[in-house]
Formats: structure tokens, sequence, C-alpha cells
């Protein structure tokens, strides 16, 4: 999570929201990929973090699954980045912060629990939550 | 709804699953761009037709936020593609064939509907439903 947590650090020196995500071969320990939120840089409003870091290991990998993978993120994955987290077969996702706000799988429609979602994946949250939703509190108090 | 039809079809003979949406610009008539799913081809899980759509209006665009197009497809949208929408401030969706079993509009979590979806486009569906669904049923039963 602190590699995940110096991707959302790049992201805000990008003024982009800080958020990272890291794709991580649990067995090996290696990182497939390492992402940030890049709806600013990219110009597309679906260019979460998790989402270019799927999008990156399936490219890296030369396949559509990531079964085995885990995904840490800094944030609490939201309804669109969860349904990809379910399509993309990842075994665990670890997040940091919680996001009553926006999140989609312990808040909102807690995508993982619709009994129209085929696959579940295994959730942690609130690991390194206080460094993880303060990046957030510092970039958003810098935008005021 | 002819037009994504097309693509649906285009999809069908590239042994995708045939599914096509366009992005239009309703004042002018003028189609932004029309794409369909791709998840065979790119080997990613969130290829959907709707995500390919918006990720190409918004560069063809140059903006992030898609407010006073519309968006033409011929399922229902699962639950990413319902939440991209809403990030993506498409004013309105007109769909074809509804989708129980992967649906995230009309059917599953109803992505519109939650109290954490803070924009909500229009929507309209079973526009050319038989069509839509008959591609849909002919891919299926092709691969058994």
């Amino acid at each position: 999570m602190i590699f995940a947590l110096e991707y959302a650090f790049r992201a805000f020196s990008e003024d982009e929201v800080p958020i990272g995500a890291i794709i991580l071969d649990p067995k090996s320990g290696k990182i497939i990929t390492a992402q940030h939120n890049q709806m600013r840089c990219s110009g597309n409003p679906i260019a979460h973090a998790e989402i270019c870091a799927i999008t990156e290991a399936c490219r890296i990998l030369n396949q559509q699954r990531l079964n085995g993978y885990v995904l840490y993120v800094t944030l609490e994955p939201c309804p669109m980045c969860a349904q990809a987290i379910s399509f993309a077969r990842l075994d665990k996702v670890i997040f940091g912060a919680y996001d009553p706000k926006g999140g989609g799988i312990i808040h909102g429609p807690r995508i993982f629990d619709q009994s129209t979602c085929y696959f579940q994946s295994e959730i942690i949250g609130g690991v390194h939550e206080e460094a993880c939703q303060n990046i957030l509190k510092d970039f958003f108090i810098s935008k005021r």
C-alpha cells in the first residue's frame, strides 16, 4: 500500500486527484503495474487508477483475466471500478480509505453483493487508512 | 440505433460479443463516434462498446464531459458502463435489449437510482429491442 500511496503522491504532483493503484503477483511479490488516477491528463472521466491498472496489467500479461493477482488501491473503488475488478477476476482487493460518498463496494450499490455480480473478489479495507485519506484531504484543501 | 446495430454486426464478424454503441450530437445529428465491444481484440475485459465510445468521444471532442450528447447502445449497459455514463455526464442513454442477467440500469444495482450517483442520465430502453436481442442470441448459438 505504501507503493500505491507513492503513486497517489505522484498524481498529486501532477494535479490529479491523488489515488494510486498497483497490481501485484502475491506469489512472487512482483508488481505488474503501478498507476495513478489519470482523468485530467488523459481527459477521460473513466481513467481512474484501478481502470488504468487493470488495462495495463492485461496488456503486460497478455491476458483478459487477472485471477491470482491482487489489487492495492488507496481509496475504496467506485461502482465502475468495482464492476471492472469483477470482470477482470482479480482475486483480492486491498484498499486504504473508505469512501461513503462515492464507493461501490462497502458503500453505494455494493457491487460484489449484487446477485448479478458473478465474480466476487476478497475485500480488505482500511489498510493505511489515515495516510490514504489525508492525501485526499490535503489535495482538496489545496483546491479551495 | 440502426447504426449502433451495424457496429454490433461488425463485432460479430470479428468474433466479439455483438454490442454496438454510438455517441451522437442530437442538435446537429452528427455521430461523434461509433464503437463496438472490443474485449477480445484488445484483450481488455473493460473494453465494452460504451467504454470505448466514451473514451473516443472525449478524445475527439477534447473534453472530459459529454453533456448535451446522447449514447445509443444495443444492450442495457452493465453497472461499470452505467457508472461511466454518469461520470461522463451523457444527457441521454437509449438502449436496445434489456439485460436481466448483467444490466446495471433497469436491473442489478440500478446505478442511476443510487443515492451516491450524482448525475442521472435520461434513460430509454427497448428501442429496436428484438433486433438487438437476436444478434446476441445468434452469436451465442454460434458458440455452442
